[in-house]
């Protein structure tokens, strides 16, 4: 028999709005982690906030719990139904609703993909830069907090919001913010929004600051002999003051995979890739600053691409890292999201490369050397839970040092299911603060329940 | 007959950390706003978060608000105790906990100035560039969400934050982040805390981001006519994509009162102040791009100051804009602080001009153009109600009319006391929220009462 509040969802909505078909049912169940996938009970695709407005009253009348989905590419399982109910699946809800180049502003649905929106606003010479590898939603990506390669330069998505549209869980639709560029009205929920993963109420409408594209772009890369050294030498570069707009880490294993895995041909030598952005003089001078400090402090293979065509090869294969660990048969893998500060940055992934080692299995460390965020990957094998709880040992290892040295246990991925349990960890008395701010919102946990709080 | 609070509070402190002296209680009365002055029934100087936990309790136990105070160089009347109760004045507790120039960061108590905290820092080659005009608290800063002249580059006070150590209402102390430069762990409670005025926990403790201190300077001035022809020109420059460090408007009154009062001997004309910092050519490159497109906008008096003297000597100039208009005797002054998109500028300012025009009262217009944020300041006779009102009306009408374009009613000085009426048409049905967080922050209203709501 047909649950009631099924019955009620295709009275309410177009029929091409709802589905339990097992494909959707399916795709809505996992993400790109390998947190265990559940299957929800019904998807839903609004195409306007009143359609979510009627889908939380859905939701409010027959206790079903709602999970906000948008491209399914996050890594800590935040999509997962894991109480099951309702997905509900923004992509028809990708429009840019207001475009304003003058003001440096856009203002758009939460299913537009970052490249999709680039695509319409890049002729006018602005660009929304926060690139955190996948084509990410711009919804998933406010509601996780993501940031990437850009972060160093630009801060994470929190830091590129002026202003939301949330229906919450009580239905009515609020605004957090306005179009100014600053302001000191009112206690600030724009943040708090940021982050929430969909536990306080569902995204509608996002409005973000753009940036001008850079006139010039120089990319670069150099080895090292150990991972300590690239550390060091990224911590050296920061203070130097040189503006840089990326600069990442990337471990010798991790480049031997990515090599197999497209033929890039890079030194397979523990490195640091560069990008430094800009008037095109200034650029010169940062990029030769920055050769200067590097060759002090003994770099080698230091290559310069400044064409186009080259930059994007080079950043495919840094954005291609994860893939190529994950491509291999029978293998699957999980990875840690740390990030403390800079100067502490060599132990910690010295501690990584110790704690992998240990373990027996393989893996690579990469990441956002520039924040003091770094990824490891670790691959084990799917037909073993030994390997898997392996990998998660070295996952909690770190996050645990993290903590302990000022950091934290996610950078950028978000808590979702899997950074649950350091929760207190990290936060103490302030956790159960935000619990009681859950309540507040959502005093019957029926916003993506099962996710951030344990 | 002395009330038992009181008693208490000898009991539970040094005798020199409480006081009701006449001096001290005029002093803790009111800031440097128009508003009403309140006296307190008792000043506190905490030393310790232990003893801000301590005041916290004696206010719960016996029902009495509790007002923090910085400087007390507010503009919006936030550290007015309304409800009388305890003044608590950070001024003890103004140390540099933990100072990391490897990480860029310092952990610094609330009572330290920003003037101070930048002369222990800036021998290192780093500073804290926020700079909001007076010398205010770096505690009383966050309170506010204060910004200022630097953040077209560097954002708000909340941009500047990784943690905050809050002492709440229920005596609980959290931390509200961690020294990591980004994270996505947890609800975001830092951002809620900066510029919360007070209203739902007592800062005290504050980690801050740092930055280099820039190689080179130049600082420029130019005129222009009108000024819709400046405010046409700043949104040139920030579209142009030329990176600036600080980008002023003053109207040519407010010159010629700054002249009056400090004998610059500026063009007494409609001007842009600009400062360009960074590496040495980019800089120079940045100055020269920018004197190009404003002379081909037809500025006239294009002038630089390259040594650190006169450009001190020009940001004193604009930093003493709100006291020449306050030094004339018989006559004070109230302002607006509207921020609006900065398309809506040029319109934003035409109609200050015309309000401040048909009012017949004295009034300059002055401010952050970069951000799209400005001030008027309106002089009247402190010994006509009716100039009071007239002057009101102007910021009213000019708040309402930039929360129309877009807005909001405070870029940077808060809501405190004056702002609280326009909250409902800023936020609309956010406010509630906002209000039940207060509610669940603060459930007995002991925390500045008053402020932010009506």
């Amino acid at each position: 028999m047909e649950r009631e509040f099924i019955k009620i969802c295709k009275q309410s909505f177009n029929s091409d709005q709802i589905t339990s078909s097992e494909n959707e049912l399916y795709r809505h169940s996992h993400d790109e982690s390998h947190h265990p996938s559940v299957e929800p009970d019904l998807v839903f695709f609004p195409e306007s906030a009143d359609d979510v407005v009627n889908i939380v009253g859905i939701s409010r009348q027959f206790q079903i719990p709602i999970t906000p989905f948008g491209t399914g590419s996050g890594l800590e399982g935040q999509v997962i139904p894991v109480k099951k109910g309702i997905s509900v699946n923004f992509e028809r809800m990708n429009q840019v609703i207001k475009f304003s180049p003058e003001d440096m502003l856009v203002t758009v649905q939460p299913g537009i993909t970052r490249m999709g929106l680039n695509s319409i606003i890049n002729k006018h010479g602005l660009y929304f830069p926060i690139d955190p590898g996948a084509d990410a939603s711009i919804g998933g990506m406010v509601a996780t907090n993501a940031s990437g390669t850009t972060a160093v330069r630009y801060g994470s998505m929190r830091d590129q919001l002026l202003d939301l549209e949330v229906v919450l869980a009580n239905g009515t639709v609020i605004h957090t913010g306005t179009k100014a560029k600053k302001s000191s009205s009112g206690l600030h929920l724009t943040g708090l929004f940021a982050g929430s993963e969909g536990t306080l109420g569902l995204i509608t409408e996002i409005t973000l600051k753009l940036h001008g594209i850079p006139e010039h772009t120089i990319a670069a890369t150099c080895t090292f002999d150990t991972p300590r050294a690239c550390t060091e030498a990224a911590h050296a570069i920061l203070l130097s003051g040189i503006p840089i707009l990326r600069m990442e880490f990337v471990d010798a294993l991790s480049i031997s995979f990515v090599n197999a895995y497209g033929s890039y041909g890079l030194p397979e030598k523990h490195s640091l890739f560069f990008e430094f952005a800009g008037m095109q003089k200034a650029v010169e001078e940062e990029s030769l600053l920055a050769e200067g400090l590097l060759k002090d402090m003994g770099c080698e293979n230091w290559a310069i691409a400044s064409d186009s065509g080259e930059r994007a090869r080079l950043w495919k294969a840094r954005h291609e890292m994860s893939y190529a660990f994950r491509h291999i048969k029978g293998m699957t893998s999980t990875g840690g999201d740390v990030c403390a500060p800079i100067s502490k940055l060599p132990h910690l992934v010295d501690y990584a490369r110790e704690l992998i080692a240990e373990s027996g299995l393989t893996g690579g460390i990469f990441g956002h050397v520039g924040d003091g965020n770094f990824h490891t990957i670790i691959m084990y094998d799917t037909s073993s839970t030994d390997e898997l709880a392996k990998a998660e040992q070295i996952n909690g290892r770190l996050a645990e040092r993290a903590i302990e040295l000022g950091g934290t246990c996610t950078g950028e991925h978000g808590v979702g299911i899997g950074k649950r349990k350091y929760q207190f960890a990290e936060h103490g008395a302030a956790l159960e603060v935000m619990k009681s701010m859950k309540q507040l919102f959502d005093p019957e946990n029926l916003l993506n329940p099962g996710k951030i709080f344990l």
